[in-house]
């Protein structure tokens, strides 16, 4: 009997999440001529309701197409599954005969593929294929994601930096990041020297505190006459807070049903907007949250983290054929390998960003985290000196 | 005795205004060998301070390489000279000698060319050379910056778009344009079908109000599950009022030497939050300014803006031959000319985007609007159709 293969994917969408989808299909496609190949629409949501598209027979031109397109293309959900709706998936996965279920996301992915996989006892193979732009992925160098979302932070600093330079003043950029400050850190990829920016990176890793803030910026400005300023959406007080659930009050904050807190309001914003008026009055200064461009701007897609997701989804179905895992890019001192490592070694753990990334006393990336951006994010630009 | 060229460069920074700077100083050059190019840094108050760098010998290598380079290399300004300052920065001109002075800048920039001009008698001729991600100069069928502007806006929006199909919800960009929506017009750009966002444009050329808002986004929402949202940052209520003095208070409102109105900041956005949480409680609804991006992100220099850009700096040149007056891109019909007007043609003056550009009770591109854009911001990417 022909083998059937669920696929699917979870959590936000990345500039390259449907190269490791492509992937996939295409290599059943080649492993298996007959197989049937099913897309779950919006993760397992669409197992539970069975609303899926057949890609059996989809032609590669097309697949290939949908590749290089940012988005989730199958959709995608932030769904987490409890013992109930687990059931339903299972079901859901039995009622198609499902031999594998490759499931493309980040840690939250991970943890669901490992309760299905308890679940069910080996009768499917369980797979989980790496995405995110956050890089908090443990067992992993690099994620399929982020050298995209770095490589759109990276120059949207150099490019503010430049736009800084001209119209002095302090900026400051929140930048997607929940726990690990890679993102963040990847701002300063493309800092060619000590005049310029991103000044300043405060990342989720190390206690955030607004007067020290205030410091930090004065002495840039004094420095420099521009203080550029990257931060994570995450940064926590030190008290473990995260910063915005010290700004909105309770009833008002947002959660999914992960229990993640929604940290992508612009409250955050208006926080530091405050806080630099009062710090330091009169003083020029714009906050501006980039959002989404950094997960999925069709201008700053990475051919290397294009390839390397396509690579992830032909190795998860090796990965299958193992009977399931996740799947890890590895760093083998030369290239970037893929490597099958346990579910339950991912699932759900949260990988930071090494503390000696950053100087000790100065948030400022260290020789250490240089190298490790400039290996994934070299630069791109030639860029001519102002004249200011 | 040789000429001597001052050159500066004025308001915002653009992808592209280095660019016409370079393009004037290599035209000085090949045109007159010996002639002193001083650049001012920061506008006007280079000239009034003696803060110049020599620009005559720099190597065309260099400066092109400058020209490649978002940012205003020169350093820009806001200030608006009054007669005082007029009068200190027609005495810093005199000092140096200058025969020609050529200001790149949008209306603003034109309006204190045409003050110097009127105060100097005809002894310096005064150019303006248009520079503006607004788009909002008469005379013209666009300006140098908007093409680029208009791109990144068009591939951010292309973006989110295939972002929410993954995800539903409504999302909210906010885009930079005080009085003129064209750079907001430019997020439809690539809309290439009924389904696809952004399915609803706000633009200060009509009236906003919160409840029409929540309206259209309620049965955008039943048509297509999700919307998005492009608007401008200078939208305004039917009392003439802009949207963020209407939310602000007086106290609070932060404007430059123009007198125009800080609108990037936070509380915009905020309040389209506020005002999605309460008019469609429980809708995922996200909101994002793009802020700086599209003005000067590295990433997205389009190439024919670059070029028009450069022989705007070139003719700038023949300007000055010429008298002085404002440098203006027209259309001819099939491409776009150079052409010379008077300088109180274009200062102070603001170009509305034209009513029908919008369809009459939809806030979305009309035939004429789509045909305008397209012509400036052709497509560029080739999208594969998600399957959901």
């Amino acid at each position: 009997m022909a083998a059937t293969f669920v696929i699917a994917q979870g959590g936000g969408p990345t500039a390259v999440i449907n190269q490791t989808m492509v992937g996939a299909v295409i290599e059943i496609q080649k492993r298996h001529p007959d197989a049937r190949i099913l897309g779950a629409r919006h993760g397992v949501r669409g197992i539970r309701d069975g609303d899926y598209v057949e890609l059996s027979d989809v032609p590669e031109e097309q697949l290939r197409r949908v590749g290089t397109t940012p988005g989730a293309a199958l959709g995608s959900t932030r769904d987490k599954p409890d013992a109930a709706y687990c059931e339903l998936v299972f079901a859901g996965l039995k009622k198609v005969g499902a031999d594998a279920f490759i499931y493309i996301g980040g840690n939250d992915t991970a943890g669901t593929q490992q309760i299905l996989a308890d679940a069910s006892g080996g009768s499917i193979a369980f797979v989980h294929a790496p995405k995110t732009i956050d890089n908090d992925l443990v067992e992993n160098d690099h994620t399929p994601g982020f050298i995209s979302a770095g490589e759109f932070v990276a120059g949207a600093f150099l490019s503010v930096d430049l736009d800084f330079r001209a119209l002095p003043g302090v900026y400051v950029g929140i930048v997607m990041g929940r726990h690990a400050g890679f993102l963040t850190a990847a701002a300063a990829a493309w800092r060619d020297d000590e005049d310029s920016g991103p000044h300043l990176l405060y990342v989720p890793e190390r206690a955030f505190s607004v007067p020290r803030f205030i410091n930090d910026v004065r002495a840039t400005l004094g420095r420099y006459k521009r203080c550029i300023v990257a931060v994570s959406e995450g940064v926590s007080t030190a008290d473990g807070k995260s910063l915005v659930e010290s700004i909105v009050p309770p009833d008002r904050l947002e959660r999914d049903a992960h229990g993640n807190l929604k940290l992508s309001g612009g409250d955050l914003g208006l926080a530091f907007e405050h806080a630099l008026r009062d710090g330091l009055p009169g003083t020029r200064a714009r906050v501006d949250a980039l959002g989404y461009m950094p997960r999925g701007y069709i201008g700053a897609i990475n051919d290397t983290d294009s390839h390397e997701a396509f690579n992830a989804g032909a190795f998860a179905v090796e990965a299958a054929a193992q009977g399931g895992g996740s799947v890890a890019l590895q760093f083998d001192g030369n290239k970037t390998v893929m490597k099958l490592v346990p579910l339950s070694a991912v699932a759900g753990k949260t990988r930071h960003m090494p503390d000696d990334f950053l100087k000790p006393d100065i948030n400022e990336l260290s020789d250490k985290g240089i190298a490790y951006l400039n290996r994934l994010v070299p630069g791109k630009y030639q860029v001519g000196k102002p004249f200011v």
